[in-house]
């Protein structure tokens, strides 16, 4: 099958569907060839109205309901690992999908041409958001590019973001915070140090803070967010005989929804204290939202369902830019996340089934 | 002047025969024309028997002296930094020789060349020797491959390498171990960092111990080596989302002459008890060796011209392959150490006669 000539069937098997999603390889940057396929198979249905910004789709219904909500996706996946074409274990409850997008995250995005397909009238006004460039650097996001240049494309009360999450509703998102920790000391010849100061043994000081760390637990609208305090990376030293005159220790905090980036910057200034800090990359959190009505009913939904109660998310994901323009949003999708970007990426069929159930009761209900 | 049309004055002025020998490049593993240059020059002395293996040269006197002594130069350089060709600044007592090699070494390379064609009857038969890749790896070494391939011109009593030395005799040298401290951890996503183990905070340790150990002051047969204990190298973590599951941090430990190579290993093996050491390298130091006859003469020589008593060499030169090869040997050279590979390298002019002197008379009298 060539690009040119997928033709999805949204109303069809489920399975077939994701795995014609998995099959076309669409990388970071090479979403075209998917979108297009999304695009003509949903400009088929009258009760959608089909929009396109570069490699994103946006579908919506027009009923005039008094509530919208957002359920979206990305079409790109991570680089495939010789774990393309899909493959399908086992059968009955104990089938399983495995390929590069199973998991992260061809079925969510199954599921959403599925039933944006099939739901001729929900119960609220659905936008259903497909977007390019989610697995690559932020300014490259096709979800904030949309929100740049489209605003009013993605205007909801509530949204939900179809990644992994095991088929459970996981709210929010810790915030994440990169920091270089810059330790300098004076070059000299290793066989004269004592003319020189050694910025690695300087990092000490760094390296024995972040190892007495203690990552808190916090609670926030009734989920427990874990953070996490982390050097990354540590690079120091030119040569095998030479004192090192730089010793830089790149730091990433995972802070919890209820602090700000300011506030998460300021608690590692001061865990610092006394060395160079600079910010290199920061994206705040997001709060659960599940106080709102249209998020409490669809927690109601997936616990009949699933019976899941809904959890904290703990990596950032995208529900971050739906809190950053007011929209409460959480993460609720097929998939175990541990799995999403590993070789061995695999999906449990059934939860594409829950999944797809659930959305469908809370669309309709 | 091209390379093949370098001729060489050996008795002619010793700052213009320096100079000749620097302007020539002759970074490592490019010394062919300036071995030529030597050779063709020392030829034209039927006191000389001249050899030549390779880009090294060989020049000795056989007039059956009680004792033989090695005067011994590298003719490479570490590459040039836009200071060639040299110029000479200053007059008289303050006269300076800027470039690459004033320092290491073609001021003790011009001192050799000029001695061993005015030398026809020295009091001791003396084999000079002009050797390459002293600046690179050990195995390239010039020196090194005489030693297999020649052992017989090596044969000497002593030897003085004309290595930068301020003028002043530096005995021995220091030895030099460098190891790999390998902290292992298991890799997560940097979101839930818990799954994982962090390599780098668990080096934290390890640097802990390099910046709380102090370096010892060994005397060795009359002199005072110092020792250094340091990190030169650290390197870890693979992204900036992901637990690191490797920390290494090389040191380098350079130890007394008083020590084997073995029992500096057992000390750094014992200084980071509990993790995993890797030695990469090693050689080891050289002692003083004043207390041979010879040593002692040139030394009370160098004593009556310059008023230089001996110093502990602390870094490591090819003195170590002559103790090796149960030769005694020290530095003795004109130009400041410290200002050898730097890109204002630089030497005093009267350092070049001192030396010249110095050695003159010990070789006279």
């Amino acid at each position: 099958m060539t690009a040119s000539r997928l033709v999805l069937e949204p109303t069809g098997d489920l399975v077939a569907l994701t795995r014609a999603l998995c099959d076309l390889p669409s990388v970071s940057g090479d979403e075209a060839a998917i979108a297009d396929a999304i695009e003509v198979a949903l400009r088929r249905y009258p009760h959608l109205e089909v929009l396109r910004d570069g490699a994103a789709v946006v579908a919506r219904t027009r009923l005039g309901r008094s509530a919208r909500v957002v359920v979206a996706g990305h079409l790109d996946t991570v680089p495939i690992a010789g774990n393309l074409p899909t493959t399908l274990t086992g059968a009955g409850a104990g089938a399983q999908l495995w390929g590069r997008g199973t998991v992260d995250m061809k079925g969510g995005v199954a599921i959403q041409v599925a039933l944006a397909a099939a739901l001729t009238a929900p119960t609220r006004d659905v936008t259903w958001v497909f977007y390019d460039n989610e697995e690559v650097a932020a300014d490259r996001s096709g979800l904030g590019r949309i929100a740049g240049n489209h605003p009013d494309w993605l205007a909801a009360d509530f949204a939900v973001l179809c990644e992994p999450s095991d088929a459970g509703i996981e709210g929010g998102c810790n915030g994440t915070l990169r920091v270089e920790v810059r330790v300098p000391g004076v070059a000299a010849h290793s066989a004269r140090s004592w003319l020189g100061t050694n910025a690695i043994h300087g990092a000490a000081e760094v390296l024995r803070r972040l190892a007495a760390y203690v990552a808190a637990d916090v609670e926030v609208d009734g989920l427990v967010y874990r953070e996490g305090m982390n050097a990354v990376l540590v690079r120091g030293g030119v040569a095998t005989n030479v004192i090192p005159d730089e010793c830089v220790v790149t730091v990433n905090y995972r802070f919890a929804p209820s602090r700000s980036v300011a506030a998460a910057t300021a608690h590692v200034r001061e865990l610092f204290a006394g060395f160079e800090v600079t910010v290199t990359d920061a994206a705040s959190g997001a709060r659960p939202g599940l106080g709102a009505p249209a998020a409490a009913d669809f927690a109601a939904a997936v616990l009949a369902r699933t019976g899941g109660r809904p959890a904290p998310k703990l990596g950032w994901t995208d529900v971050a830019r739906f809190a950053a323009l007011g929209i409460p949003a959480v993460n609720f999708g097929p998939g175990d996340p541990l799995l999403a970007h590993t070789d061995d990426e695999h999906c449990a069929v059934r939860q594409l089934h829950l999944c797809y159930d659930a959305l469908r009761s809370w669309l309709t209900t």
